[in-house]
């Protein structure tokens, strides 16, 4: 069976990318933080990595992409997970019991229109989602909700008692896959890269004119200072294409001619949206 | 005198940019969040705002990105500040007393070496390294010492025992000065502006062909997300020259041929790097 890190703990919106992703018969090796998630797969305690790179309401996770450069680790797929925060509450516990509310500030943030509308509610914020359901599950109350993600009430034993109580339900979060080693080339790929440009000028337009002259469609670009060397930038670009594709190594061969730093990060297959079926009760 | 808000407490490094960008003789207005930095100078409680935008190893302040969209204020000027960390103590403290360091995580990650060297001692964090300083001053205690600007040694009335002690020397802050209006026009100087390209194929290619076809020199790019709009993005772009110069405006005029949203964020003198001034006794 397959060993996938991620970052968090059991109920995280992580393990549920991780199951949306390879299924559910795969053994799931919970990690501090992303840096062991990353260590978790170059030393072989797992097989495989997952980690959240962009979310499209609060942006890009750039401890990740930082990794990305440190590490030795290859981006072999990716997924776009729908964020549904749900309601969750020990067994029993009706809506009108409900005294405190317990998430992480940001999905206490996100849900602020339900929240909100239940008038008196005391919300109290802690480290993270899936620490909210199990808090719930140890106090065993039934005055007390969290807010999590679907496979939480899965995990502790928890029941839904509300699903989709966020606000904006156009709220993805985008997770990479990590491995030793890029796969076999599929269709329907793009490539993920990393690198700074030489000192010349116009050298971000030169830097994209690779791509622009050969039809490589652009989806992503994100910028990080490089640390010892101020208001200079690394850049970090998505495009269309396997970098075994001719074209795509010719952009690549191009680049070279004015990057004083390239990496290549991965091809992968395009993920994906994706919406989880665990259901609640939605009373 | 002019009154300038900015966010934190008395001794934050926002303070010491205040005094480097507008002199020591301004009234110095601190609010407790980026948000109501704005609100204070819209409101006409401050003359003047001055926020963080990047720091030269952290990277963006993608919060202040996003209220520079938001809220309706121009920038008028910028600074990019050294970012000095002090090892500051009641006075008499001797270097061999101090048992505990308090200050930001972050602050005390950036003195890893200098922490490292002196063994044995208590790492504390708390909210930020301003807090820290006062926190030491209203304890007063001889064991204990706080990483901070100069600034809030200064503002506390404490002894800097070190100065300097942060590992990367090159850790610049830089700053923008917020305004209700445009200043008048100067040499040396940049645009700010943020836009989204309509979906169109080499859409940021072409967007940044606007600049590079008239030799106008990018210095930045920075991209978040449209909430809502899932895996589309805002560009943040500061390029060379006055917004009301002919180039310029030719270039912003094209730019709106293939943009769906451009708002300039203002014109101003590009910053210098600044070093303060602030000694120690550097025992």
């Amino acid at each position: 069976m397959k060993r996938i890190a991620f970052q968090g703990e059991l109920g995280a919106y992580s393990e549920l990318a991780t199951y949306e992703f390879f299924g559910r018969d795969v053994t799931v090796v919970p990690r501090t933080s992303f840096a062991d998630v990353f260590d978790a797969v170059t030393n072989g305690d797992a097989d495989h990595g997952i980690i959240p790179i962009e979310n499209s309401l609060a942006g890009s996770i750039h401890e990740n992409y930082d990794l990305l450069l440190e590490r030795n680790l290859v981006i072999t797929g990716e997924i776009k997970l729908r964020i549904i925060h749900n309601l969750i509450v020990n067994a029993g516990t009706r809506l009108q019991d409900i005294k405190r509310v317990y998430s992480h500030p940001q999905a206490l943030s996100q849900c602020k229109d339900f929240l909100q509308a239940m008038s008196g509610i005391e919300q109290i914020s802690v480290n993270d989602t899936a620490a909210s359901a199990r808090k719930i599950k140890d106090k065993g109350l039934k005055d007390e909700a969290a807010i999590a993600s679907g496979q939480a009430a899965v995990d502790y034993g928890l029941e839904i008692l509300k699903t989709g109580i966020e606000s904006n339900h156009k709220n993805f979060t985008r997770f990479l896959i990590l491995s030793k080693e890029l796969m076999e080339k599929v269709e329907n790929s793009k490539t993920s890269i990393v690198y700074a440009s030489k000192n010349i000028p116009g050298a971000l337009f030169k830097s994209l004119s690779v791509f622009a002259l050969r039809d490589i469609d652009l989806y992503k670009i994100e910028s990080r200072p490089i640390p010892g060397s101020p208001w200079e930038y690394l850049f970090y670009l998505d495009f269309n294409g396997d970098i075994r594709d001719e074209v795509c190594q010719l952009a690549i061969n191009h680049l070279k001619e004015i990057a004083s730093i390239l990496k290549v990060l991965g091809s992968y297959k395009k993920g994906d949206e994706v919406i989880s079926k665990i259901q609640g009760r939605n009373e």
